[in-house]
């Protein structure tokens, strides 16, 4: 069985009803990588959703923690904001979280028509390829996020760093072959090669910088967030 | 003056009014590198135009040649196809040309809203670049035309060429500096890089290996079609 990998540059760039085995979601600044790390740290389950306004409806019904950003920063009266390293075991072991954030849920949004949805980050990537290697899938589409419609560096190299790490066993379309030639030529100084991105030099001016080197950790977690038919992120 | 370049991976990601001091418009497979062999073979202007239709009423109102595809092949009662090899001195020389293709017309549409628009391909990517060094613009647009609303291999290579070219001078966003990068990984070898892209591929499959060929001429031509304030593209 021969494995397709389509990617998509941003979450506008794919289509409204993608088709495939398994969507990617890849959102490494910083939704993608916040998931990943709260359910390794112990989180109950993760739900998406695309406004603040049902954040706030969603969370007191499942009696959950909210979190996500708006303009980078925690939205007002949220417990959380959308840096990785404050989703630790004592926050959010046991409890569930519903999270919103500007790119990344736009792209779970795309992906939702697709048989499987994980999502996937630098800090999984070993993991994410290991799952792949021995799924038997045919169709993968990776939805890079990018940042507010843009192509984001981050998240083409994190679709790269899981394509690097299949070892050529699956085709690839054009972006797909982009992503992984991208990853091969930077990939020995990943913090050197984000320190001219946009979306990591915003975060930097706002703040976050221990969030992108918090990020960058390739293949620190084995946890993979996997779409439950409840709508809801638990590990795969 | 620091020129900062913004680069679109398709012409469906730009958005619909570029402001910018150049717009520049990639789809080296094989629109704008039909355009500059044109040019460069004595043709006195060409129009760009969305549908045959179109393309069918104003070309006798010119007295102008009808050329372009649809599917990758000449369109029914055309003159001439979208191979650049078709585009003599002998054919083109001294006439007008009214063109339609798929995907680098449409791009054509996004640029309209910039101050200048050219056409770049890998025939004229030194040219383009030489121009773009003297030239003192602030914002420069680059829209890969891509293929089918898809990234193309092609057209990304087409954006590094001409920032290679630059040699430094400018700022990029992500994709222009992943545009560069991708370039300066396959710059050695375009054939073999372009040998698993999927538009190159295809109009092997449909018998136009010698325009992909041709296409890959870097610098052979000096060439830069620039478009008008009558909506033709002259040279520069």
């Amino acid at each position: 069985m021969n494995m397709n990998i389509t990617a998509y540059p941003t979450a506008d760039a794919a289509p409204s009803a993608i088709d495939a085995d398994l969507a990617l979601v890849i959102d490494t600044l910083r939704m993608t990588s916040v998931a990943a790390t709260a359910l390794a740290n112990g989180c109950a389950g993760l739900l998406a959703v695309e406004t603040v306004d049902e954040a706030r409806e969603l969370a007191p019904r499942h009696g959950s923690l909210l979190g996500g950003e708006r303009g980078g920063t925690r939205v007002d009266g949220f417990d959380l904001g959308n840096s990785p390293i404050e989703y630790t075991v004592g926050r959010v072991s046991g409890k569930s979280l519903v999270v919103t954030t500007t790119n990344g849920t736009r792209a779970v949004a795309k992906a939702r028509s697709s048989r499987r949805v994980w999502l996937a980050s630098l800090l999984n990537a070993r993991a994410v390829a290991d799952r792949l290697r021995s799924s038997g899938f045919g169709g993968v589409a990776m939805i890079c996020a990018g940042t507010q419609g843009m192509f984001s560096m981050e998240d083409a190299l994190t679709a790269g760093a899981i394509i690097h790490r299949l070892d050529g066993m699956a085709s690839m379309d054009d972006f797909a072959q982009a992503c992984m030639i991208l990853y091969g030529s930077l990939r020995h100084d990943l913090t050197a090669a984000l320190r001219g991105a946009s979306h990591a030099k915003r975060l930097a001016s706002l703040g976050f910088a221990r969030d992108v080197e918090f990020c960058l950790r390739e293949d620190s977690l084995e946890a993979i967030p996997a779409l439950g038919g409840d709508g809801w992120f638990v590990l795969l």
